[in-house]
């Protein structure tokens, strides 16, 4: 008999989006006329850098003839741009990364979900609330959750709060955790931590044997000089953590697909009976027998975004979406609401006025103001009286919602 | 204490192919004036169709401008693709297969490898043997195999020997078992079953509620009228059986990276307490949760492949790779070898002549005439005393190689 892996049936629809969706289809019927403003979705909307269409086209045109084609390629990825990463994304800021610690894939939602594979079901995993949902869903998946709760948590994970009220700096746990998913720039709320900050995770990490897991899919969007760039900037952090990287955000790659993950050779995993085994290698292996590499024309795009111009292009347009996310901050905030995030991130994190709920504001802003936000309580509970906003809008369409925002009178 | 998935450390490592590589190279140094021929490889030469390329130049054009620049898509594929495949591989066949049925991915390696994600561990897995090792290795991964034991086996696998005293063709399992790899056209022996000899195999796994993994990704290659070219082409298939197929072989894809994997709303798993599960929901939610598409660009690609120009243009790469099997296949024949496959396939399975094992077949074809092979016990206990050839070369090249493999002389 066909057996499932009966870990999906606890899990519940995914349906944060198509609730908003749903929302806000009633009200385009209800009132077509209304011209509605989408702040809400995590997608970029700018055409990829000019440096990269010109490697694709040139790399489809190697494609074209017998002489110059490409078949299977390494699953890790190409030297030219595995090399590349590691020059300008390791050792330009002087940290010691080498080719065969970086592994090339198709998004940092695949790593992030296939990470577990090479872990044990007893590991304690913790997270940070609110978060990205891929970290928990893939989790319940495995088995590490335990069983939903009433309270929206799951029984065996470790939530770790972040709110206004610990200004979105996660406390240490009390009980011992062996996995932490780190997401800085973070989702959903736009803040960051110091390298001081992170420092004390990687020291936890350390004197715990716990894994970091550090999710850095924001990181060209920081732009204060206390916030690291990479986790490998914290003394010890190759001991203990993975970092995953992608040109989602920084190159608008979410429909292209290009991301990487970096296993450093230092950092060990345990059998239960105490053994030493090498992650980079049970990685390596779960990669080469599961992946078969990026598509060789993606990876030369993704290689133009280090060109001189590439680099140009990219820096361009990050700083089109973070003037984008300055006028939305400097708006809400003249208009007396407490906004977060949007300074080394595109997404504004919104504590909702009057004590509204995340929906009760969500409905709001969508019925009175034609806005689209997203309900922070759908990324856990501790969102509950956030909304996240995206920069990722036009500067038109950034500059007429806030002045729509500007009419909230709650 | 970070704790390792500990199935990892039971996998012996990977080392066919590096295994030959080391001793091609051992070969060279020695003899550097040799002309090596490589017919060991199973990756495609010819470049893409140019239906492909000119798809992807447009997309990429469309991926300069913000009006036409496209974000995420569907994780399951565009509805461009999506409706392509349906019309063409199987309503063209008179197979009733919906778009949603159908999930697009970056390859078959992954999926064949992820779907046991979806599965119990309690399934007992059979496959044929000798097999295409990703099947095995990923059941190794997921605890479903068991220990390695000296023979070769893994001790909870059941093997479905193919060798010439059944014609290749697997008899059904003593032991009841739950999942069923099959792949055919077979990699690696380049042998098929008749669409009455895969009835029996649907046949069993509706009597026993079993799951069937089609591997389908040498369908192309098919020649002869009674080997079918989708599992369900056979009556009740859509109850038992999962269909993976590629654009790797078909249209040169191995660099390129698209596939598509059919999971029917009809077939259901279950719970232990015997509940109907849908699979195709299961896979649904791990596509969207791990997996974020396949690129806009490579989409494009794969969609071309199926106009009036791109069929005919994949038909005669896929006609001159098949004219290279059947030289290897008649000029082998007529030095009195023992070949199989090469009519539906672009592989050729050599039974090595006076006894000889696999590798010492493979060591006296690199020594004495200089052409590379594939030792078939690589491919499991059941390929020992075969050797696979390839037809992926130049003609030229594979003329040559013919022209010596006519010379051998034990």
């Amino acid at each position: 008999m066909i057996l499932i892996n009966e870990n999906y049936t606890k899990l519940p629809g995914s349906y944060l989006f198509s609730d908003i969706a749903r929302k806000v289809n009633e009200f385009k019927t209800a009132h077509p006329d209304a011209t509605i403003i989408r702040l809400g979705i995590g997608d970029v909307t700018k055409p990829l850098p000019q440096a990269s269409i010109e490697a694709m086209h040139k790399a489809v045109d190697e494609m074209a003839h017998a002489a110059t084609f490409r078949g299977y390629g390494p699953e890790q990825g190409y030297d030219f741009l595995v090399n590349t990463i590691v020059e300008n994304d390791y050792k330009a800021r002087g940290l010691d990364i080498s080719a065969d610690e970086v592994f090339v894939s198709d998004g940092s939602k695949s790593d992030t979900g296939n990470i577990g594979d090479i872990l044990g079901l007893d590991n304690i995993v913790a997270i940070t609330d609110p978060v990205y949902p891929v970290y928990v869903d893939t989790n319940v998946m495995a088995g590490r959750a335990g069983d939903l709760l009433d309270n929206g948590k799951w029984s065996k994970v470790v939530y770790l709060p972040c709110t206004a009220e610990n200004d979105f700096v996660p406390s240490l746990p009390t009980e011992k955790v062996d996995i932490i998913y780190l997401c800085y720039p973070n989702n959903p709320t736009g803040t960051t931590l110091t390298k001081d900050q992170l420092k004390i995770w990687v020291d936890y990490a350390l004197k715990n044997k716990a894994l970091i897991l550090f999710d850095s899919a924001y990181e060209a969007f920081i732009t204060e000089s206390d916030v690291p760039h990479s986790i490998y900037e914290i003394e010890g952090a190759k001991e203990v953590a993975i970092e995953f990287r992608s040109f989602s955000k920084t190159a608008g790659f979410t429909g292209t697909r290009c991301a990487y993950t970096v296993v450093p050779k230092a950092l060990m995993g345990y059998t239960k009976s105490g053994e030493k085994v090498s992650l980079n290698k049970l990685w390596n292996r779960r990669h080469t027998t599961k992946f078969n590499g990026v598509p060789y024309i993606i990876q030369r795009a993704a290689e133009a975004c280090y060109s001189v111009e590439g680099k140009k292009q990219v820096k361009e347009t990050i700083g089109y979406y973070l003037n984008n996310a300055k006028i939305i901050r400097e708006g809400l905030s003249a208009q007396g609401l407490k906004v977060y995030g949007g300074v080394n991130s595109p997404y504004i994190w919104v504590k909702t006025p009057s004590g509204m709920t995340s929906w009760g504001f969500f409905d709001y802003l969508l019925n009175e103001l034609n806005v689209v936000g997203t309900p922070g309580v759908g990324f856990g509970p501790s969102g509950e009286g956030y909304l996240r906003l995206t920069a990722f809008g036009t500067l038109e369409n950034t500059k007429e919602a806030v002045s729509r925002l500007r009419k909230i009178s709650i």
